[in-house]
């Protein structure tokens, strides 16, 4: 049996969270954008399809839209771009029916210039400028290019929460700006706003960490776990008080210790300094983190199992943001390298 | 052109550095583990033999050893594995003559028997703990196991220094117990420790991080920017006074100002929160960070270039993690995802 560092994905539990999530909202897709946040596009994409009826799959950029284009053509399947566009993809774009998620008064011209070309329309979606000042169009622009877009055809028009995950102000005043809006079909949500309101996910909403059994925040709903990452003891040592363990004395020993050496790194993505690993039942503190390496404190674990969690039942996403503020537990599965093994499985 | 995030490598630099390196220590080999910390183990080794007299390299499992081998096995090179050996893989290693540095007495158990079985010695690497507490042989145990050893044949004993970059009295105290072992092939230093005094880069030194360009730390050495990563603006646009940049009002503009939204993210490896981008001769300071897009404040800046440098020559590694104390630079090469565009180049 292989010892590398395993990241083990549960399709089945990727589908199950659509289907919950589904069940709590009118229309909802699947963000797949960054490898599916590193559980791999191309397979959640073809089980979601074959098992589930979500048909709407939203990425970022035009080599991810091919991407899931060539797994899902022979589906009834939308593709969104929601990075837009640049001129030099547009016949990319067209020739696969995707959907850009057009930004800027410069995309939109662009189009229409190739519909007329084409002699044909093919509807595109908008993203609104409401509030987290990133990508949108200015609403003023909307209305002034608003019969250009009407002989095009809208998809849907579309915004995104600053502050889904909270009852921020902002969220009603977002809500009320894509509102001005009318008579079109709306995207409002992403994972976290299906929490709020009904009023902040009507229309099609966009689910990515929900899916992938991510909720870094208080509020309960039964998503599965679907991602494992484990990674193997390969050295145990005692370490004695006053000794120092890793670069630069980064951590000193208070009293002996028990350490051990498990191999995954920040060379792997696994770039966390804070926290704890899962091992033998119990929770071991991460008192060193190298390229190749983490080091625990085993000082009270009875160690007869050389396999550590890092990211599971365990160590779920919300504990890492938890023990780290400013890291997202996102940012661990779409950094994941290629020394990392992948491995798929579709159990209940 | 694309626009995509592009990370350009520029291989004559590496030779450069390798070359510069080796002028100031008695031997040297290129540490190319981590897909050459993310600059790309094959192109790396293969230019290095072509263009230099680099001959050893240092990975840290079987499948790196594997792929340096398959581009490496006509020359004369060497191939160590740092993070030692599990039993299963004995036969690959063995059958490439592959040389794993072992870190306890069961790896050198192992060597040994499958030397008697084999009926031919081939030698392995030690590796001895001397401080850092990391992998490394117990050097009692070492001296216990002296006699098989000898029989096998001893390439190097091998310690990596906990504090290279700095004079801690460490530095010596890891020295005096390595240099209880007296008759041996060394290999004491890597990148940092070429900066010490000559006894702590005695033997075989194993460059890493100066190799691409990295030198986080004050002594100034004449190294060449290796690596230049560059992204796109997308799109600009005026914050008022008061309003919120990103998610969860993650910044909020303190005056009117210009913000340029950039196609890179976190999920691209880029997991920069603080600190600059530099565009159009200015740095621009990073106000937010998601998994697509970093946003930039621009607002004194004259945008004749939407191309923007995330790391090179004006934005080294030494920038990056002065800014970030828990960050090291390599940490981005490494984790770069498979969005982001590999370009080689090979001039001076």
């Amino acid at each position: 049996m292989s010892k590398s560092a395993t990241f083990q994905i549960n399709l089945q539990n990727i589908a199950y969270n659509y289907n919950y999530i589904k069940s709590n909202v009118n229309h909802c897709g699947a963000v797949v954008k960054c490898n599916a946040y590193g559980f791999g596009a191309t397979k959640v994409v073809e089980h979601l399809i074959n098992n589930t009826d979500c048909r709407s799959f939203f990425v970022n950029d035009i080599n991810e839209a091919i991407e899931i284009f060539n797994v899902s053509k022979e589906s009834d399947s939308k593709i969104y771009i929601m990075g837009g566009f640049f001129d030099y993809e547009i016949e990319e774009i067209w020739s696969r029916n995707i959907i850009p998620v057009c930004f800027n008064k410069e995309q939109i011209m662009l189009w229409s210039e190739h519909c007329k070309k084409c002699n044909k329309n093919k509807p595109i979606s908008i993203q609104i400028e409401t509030g987290l000042n990133r990508l949108g169009l200015d609403i003023n622009d909307f209305f002034k290019m608003k019969s250009i877009l009407d002989s095009i055809g809208i998809d849907f028009v579309m915004h995104h929460l600053a502050c889904g995950y909270e009852e921020y102000s902002t969220n009603n005043s977002q809500l009320e700006k894509i509102n001005q809006i009318q008579g079109c079909k709306k995207s409002l949500s992403s994972s976290c706003g299906i929490l709020l309101e009904e009023k902040h996910h009507e229309g099609l909403s966009r689910i990515g960490r929900f899916l992938y059994g991510s909720n870094e925040q208080s509020k309960n709903i039964p998503l599965k776990s679907v991602g494992k990452l484990t990674a193997f003891i390969i050295s145990v040592k005692n370490v004695l008080k006053g000794e120092y363990v890793g670069y630069s004395q980064g951590y000193q020993a208070q009293k002996d210790i028990k350490i051990a050496i498990v191999n995954i790194g920040y060379g792997d993505g696994y770039a966390i300094r804070k926290g704890f690993a899962f091992t033998n039942g119990s929770y071991a503190p991460i008192i060193s983190c190298s390229m190749d390496y983490l080091t625990l404190d085993v000082t009270s674990i009875n160690l007869n199992d050389d396999k550590v969690e890092l990211l599971g039942e365990n160590i779920t996403f919300e504990k890492i943001a938890n023990w780290n503020s400013k890291i997202k537990g996102m940012e661990i599965t779409c950094n994941l390298g290629s020394r990392v093994k992948r491995e798929y499985i579709n159990i209940n």
